[in-house]
């Protein structure tokens, strides 16, 4: 059994996380999902709808899987040390380290892209450089797979991407079962960008 | 300024909610979105997340547009009568009808669909038809338009629907905007369905 570890926190966006956490799901036989954020409470994110989190990050279980979103919140929580030191400690013990959008300015700013290629939202890439001096940006992609570490373009692409890992994971045929499952359109090509 | 009313209850299915709220969301200027369950609490989806209501059936506003997802729990609620009374009533007052997924078992239940044309989640078809023997089923389709009641197929498909009726409500170039911005790859043809 496994753990995926979604990193919650005020103002994160809301299909970055219910992309993913959609598809994951069909997989608790295999994984089980803990939704982590700074305390344990309810975490509203930018499009209104109020989460709550299972536990807070001094509490947080073992995470094989660590999963950090994006949305407006990042622009406050690249400067929160607690957090972003929990991303550090918690990316290096991580077997996987998914970032969806500007996840990867949070992802960046903890160290975890330095050496590495990474991807971003589009329209916000450039304020996302900027927390991540070493890390080679790749402005062209659905997603970019550099190991360990995997981050997508903005918010719709993180559920291209988890499909992907979920067909690294565990298989096609279990990632083409939870395609038809969710009448989800996979957009199979990291290559093709039609936002760059 | 609009009303968009998202019922919710136990075992909704994600994503049926999180993809239109992600996309209605950023129209907060145009409208309020309010989530409205049997009672005001948390809520468990069928992929883990809790999320909170923000009012009762009996303490939700006026609905301009009424939004019912679908998921696991709709085999349950189909027998609901206090919730399948509300939809009635909400619904013969809304201006605007959406059904993501199962959600068109409840629609159909509440006589919504009667002398109508609609689709579903395709694994769950013949299921949901049994709940509207006086609805024209459309097997074929990521969504059907009926004027005032827009259906969807399953799960993603909500997500390609509601941008559909945001262009159709604020204008292709919101909507357009939009795409841009959550990198969202919009199938906009209601026929060409591959899940078919």
């Amino acid at each position: 059994m496994k753990t995926l570890g979604v990193l919650l926190f005020d103002q994160f966006e809301l299909l970055d996380v219910a992309g993913p956490v959609e598809m994951f799901a069909y997989l608790l036989e295999e994984i089980q999902i803990v939704f982590v954020a700074e305390e344990q409470k309810l975490i509203k994110s930018a499009q209104c709808l109020s989460v709550m989190t299972d536990v807070s990050l001094d509490h947080a279980p073992a995470i094989d899987y660590l999963f950090v979103p994006g949305g407006m919140g990042t622009r406050t929580e690249v400067n929160n040390p607690k957090l972003i030191s929990w991303i550090k400690t918690r990316a290096e013990q991580a077997e996987l380290v998914l970032g969806v959008c500007t996840g990867a300015a949070l992802l960046a700013r903890a160290g975890v892209l330095d050496h590495r290629k990474a991807t971003s939202n589009k329209l916000a890439f450039d304020w996302v450089m900027t927390q991540g001096p070493h890390t080679d940006w790749i402005r062209r992609a659905r997603w970019v797979d550099d190991g360990k570490v995997i981050t997508s373009s903005g918010v719709a692409a993180g559920t291209d991407m988890s499909l992907y890992v979920i067909g690294r994971l565990f298989g096609e045929a279990i990632r083409d079962a939870l395609i038809q499952k969710t009448e989800y359109i996979y957009h199979q090509d990291p290559h093709l960008d039609p936002f760059a």
